[in-house]
């Protein structure tokens, strides 16, 4: 794994990714006490990031594992990327789900001509139920995060970043990573590592499943006490990988870990100031960089708003109870 | 007012303006039975294409005209661009805005350092007390349609859609524009005129404001029968105007008229789909595209969603009764 599959991925995505907006507000600036740039992926095609490394591993099979069809594991995003991906390449695709996943997520990535099959995530394992199935039918594996095309096209997001805070003037900052497996944050890490020395990747983290936080602080992988429970069904993977952890163990700065009042509040702050649907997930970076100041060093800091993929009646409530996310 | 004019007003506003993205969903072109192609100027400063106005008027004043300040007129929209245009030129403003403006506008023209005075829009003529306040005071009024330079700048929008219609390979294809007092859309069809002829200006206005669709079947301005009374509140101006109409005239093909429940479905349906937050001004090109394909030609369509502008309790009860907006 390193920085030139990330280019050769940034170069299979070109003119098939969307290059998302940099977003800003004054009115975010006043909040976190500094300039707020945010990365919105949630505007990226299936409505997150995950799009990207779909499309990196499938435009790096061969015709024959083309041929053969995909099978990939996901709570939603990464079934939607690799949905909408392998569709755009004619490959058929398998979606192992969890069963409590967002019904939008599972509607979404059947319309996009993916077969779904459920599993239990309190006591079914999805890699046991994902290898099984994809040897029994010749599939090939698309894992989530601890697969390097997955990475490449995931850091394909920060040679964005990389360029978009130039175009800002932002030499020094935190980059704010909303970290589940870790894919993106140790993607977006090697970009900004070879393409802009100044920025410093930090994953955030719900609380609770503060597995690469924890890993940050230990030298090891650490686990999850619990694999359900969390309103960021996105980012509530059990520990960093085994190719992702090396990669933030050498690169990344100290994790952050944000509460569920502060993740719902930055989703209604990104509605009222930025005008971009946010999932819970999807909105831990930017509640900590809104919400969590004091943690943060420096005039300017970069929060990766990760995914949108939220049922409206969440939403909804969401902004019944922070209305402008002040 | 010309195409030179809009020319000039992007190359002042490069740097200060966002380039808006271009979004599309497969869920989107299956709803519409054609390609649906959305430029979201939610997304631009202060949450609507007004910025581009503003800044584009008050960048070509004199520097007595920016020593003595500015004043507007405005349901909010055309007040917060022109309230932060104005505070990053180091301008004062004054904005008159009708009584009943939404308080998320009101809260953020007063936050952007603006002096903010009522009027009762259904009992005062905003036009007479901005004329006489700018004439008492000293200050310039900046008009928020009828005016060349604030025009010119709403038509940058028309650059960026040429440009990036060309990028997805549409030639030829209606481009809706949320129409009120016709600045966005005859500024849009000039650039267009210029420089993507294929691609024909459609204004989209609310059921019972539908002024500028009649005036374009008439032939003469017509005005609508009364001044409150929709929820696009961005849109309901009385009629269009006197420089705005003639261009309307020669270049936009006939007016769409939406419904409230078609325009907050589509406020549902950007929110599932492009995960970006649209007020019901400033969704009803796209609830056009979406739900009135039968008065629309041709393999593709450009949606302009104006602005996001909208209290979240609004926004909740959209999501609420519409759900996903299929």
């Amino acid at each position: 794994m390193n920085f030139e599959m990330i280019q050769a991925a940034n170069a299979r995505l070109d003119g098939h990714v969307r290059r998302t907006p940099m977003l800003s507000s004054p009115f975010l600036d006043d909040i976190a006490g500094r300039r707020v740039l945010v990365k919105a992926e949630c505007l990226q095609h299936t409505g997150s990031f995950k799009f990207r490394g779909g499309w990196s591993a499938i435009s790096a099979l061969t015709p024959e594992q083309k041929q053969g069809g995909v099978i990939a594991f996901s709570s939603g995003n990464h079934a939607q990327g690799v949905a909408y991906a392998a569709r755009e390449h004619g490959v058929s695709a398998l979606i192992i789900m969890p069963a409590d996943a967002p019904k939008l997520k599972i509607d979404n990535t059947r319309a996009l001509g993916a077969e779904v099959v459920f599993y239990d995530r309190a006591t079914e394992d999805r890699d046991a139920i994902g290898t099984a199935l994809s040897r029994e039918r010749g599939l090939t594996l698309i894992k989530p995060f601890d697969e390097p095309q997955v990475i490449a096209g995931q850091g394909t997001t920060g040679l964005e970043i990389a360029a978009q805070a130039e175009e800002n003037n932002v030499e020094n900052a935190d980059v704010l990573v909303c970290c589940g497996g870790g894919g993106l944050t140790s993607g977006i890490a090697l970009a900004l590592a070879a393409k802009a020395p100044g920025l410093r990747v930090r994953p955030a983290e719900p609380s609770g499943f503060d597995d690469t936080a924890r890993s940050l602080t230990s030298g090891q992988i650490e686990v999850n006490a619990t694999t359900s429970g969390s309103i960021c069904d996105a980012i509530i993977t059990p520990s960093p990988g085994q190719i992702t952890f090396p990669i933030m163990q050498k690169l990344c700065g100290p994790g952050l870990i944000l509460s569920e009042d502060d993740t719902l509040r930055a989703m209604a702050a990104a509605f009222t100031r930025l005008k971009i649907v946010l999932e819970p997930g999807g909105a831990v970076a930017l509640a900590a960089a809104l919400y969590h100041p004091q943690d943060i060093p420096g005039d300017a800091v970069i929060a990766v708003a990760t995914g949108g993929n939220v049922d409206a009646e969440i939403f909804a409530q969401v902004l019944q109870r922070f209305g402008t996310g002040n």
